[in-house]
């Protein structure tokens, strides 16, 4: 990026708009560059790589931040992501995508249901720098402020060295228990899983309907190296997460298979 | 699996209950086994890996396929995976998940967008050996019986051999166009990304709205490894898909950022 020029700085989140967490972020990337907000005008948690499909998007002007361009979007954190590149912003440069401060972790197996990442892995699938925040509090009132030093650092650093083509970085934050945070450490995704149980109840017409509820369980035997280890001892865990699926140890196996 | 047993099949879609694919799949799937069918009541796609948080479920059971166990629920595909594992069959050991068959290509970065493979991704997170098919034609009452075929051969390979765990394959399949298929290619997942344009129109309130249009653009300058390749000169496409997001190459490199 030009240095007689301030960064282009796209915000976008999947609590909505009003929450308390893109208002930090935003405050933040203000100070860093020129920011345009373009999220959901509703909680999309849990929405993953979701895009509306077969339905119209909504998008409107709003005046919740200051000296912010600033939009709401009816769709997915995703369709945000493509609305700004190839609507709002279609004829500028975006020199990084930032989503969040997420309520709520998005470590370990969670940043395959989050819409804040997968916004963000959408600014890497448009070759867009991109970041997404996350808090391990999901609380609406959550205190962010901990946080402040070490996401302007985080951002100043993948501005200055680039991040990774094809690459968006997961940062997840322990939540404040009153003690400065341990540090930032660069980790990869814990290998874990939900196990999820489904509370039944009876509606007032006497239909059932179900609560998925879930308890979180860390299957992965080397701790040390993974996200959830590191947000247990208080540090930032920094993933660097890609969008090629391809399991390409799997593929000499496969080919041993009788297919043709 | 047991030999002595029929293996038990879990079938699910992002299409609907009511849609073709699955009346197809599951009319395969009983060739293999015995099938219980969770599947969404409503056209789920384009909803990728997403959950239902903050609403509860709804699930009644249906009676429109053969000799079938089956349910139609009101979530997501991956919705329906949990609800399946966690609920409906909690006592019983799943021997494989399939979803689909979607109608409209799954291949390359349609992947992270896809509820079908989206379901068939959250069977392998739960340690079930699980494939998403797709077909190259999103019509609603596309051709499927080309590929009848294919889909048992490599249905039965991935029972005799198993899939590698933390693995879920990425089937995908020509539109049919009057000739046989030419095989089937284990492939990686194609660079491949959405070239979006936002179509706006006014409604009768006098407000705008936005329909997003897109063209496939295919990145991958190396093509005849590739699931694109593969299904532009008549083969089915198998893509092995992980969820372990982490761009391992892209550590070292952060591991210079000037972080602490």
């Amino acid at each position: 990026m030009s240095i007689n020029k301030r960064p282009l700085i796209l915000v976008t989140n999947d609590d909505g708009i009003t929450s308390l967490g893109i208002k930090t972020l935003v405050e933040l990337m203000t100070q860093l560059g020129e920011v345009v907000v373009v999220a959901p005008n509703s909680p999309q948690s849990g929405m993953g790589h979701a895009i509306t499909v077969g339905e119209p998007l909504r998008l409107y002007k709003t005046d919740i931040f200051e000296n912010v361009d600033e939009y709401e979007c009816s769709g997915t954190p995703v369709d945000c992501v493509k609305l700004a590149r190839h609507y709002v912003l279609k004829e500028r440069h975006i020199d990084l995508v930032v989503s969040g401060i997420n309520h709520g972790s998005n470590s370990s197996i969670n940043v395959l249901y989050s819409g804040t990442m997968s916004a963000a892995i959408e600014g890497a699938v448009e070759g867009i720098p991109a970041i997404g925040f996350s808090l391990c509090d999901f609380k609406e009132d959550a205190y962010f402020d901990h946080a402040r030093e070490a996401i302007l650092q985080i951002t100043k650093q993948a501005m200055l060295h680039g991040i990774p083509a094809g690459t968006a970085l997961n940062v997840n934050i322990p939540a404040y228990d009153g003690k400065p945070l341990n540090g930032i450490k660069v980790c990869r995704q814990a290998d874990a899983k939900w196990g999820e149980s489904f509370e039944q109840r009876t509606d007032p017409q006497g239909r059932n309907y179900f609560w998925m509820t879930g308890e979180f369980m860390n299957l992965d035997a080397e701790k040390e190296s993974t996200d959830e280890w590191a947000l247990e001892n208080g540090y930032i865990s920094v993933v660097p997460c890609h969008f090629d699926l391809t399991a390409y140890k799997a593929i000499s196996s496969l080919s041993r298979w009788d297919l043709n």
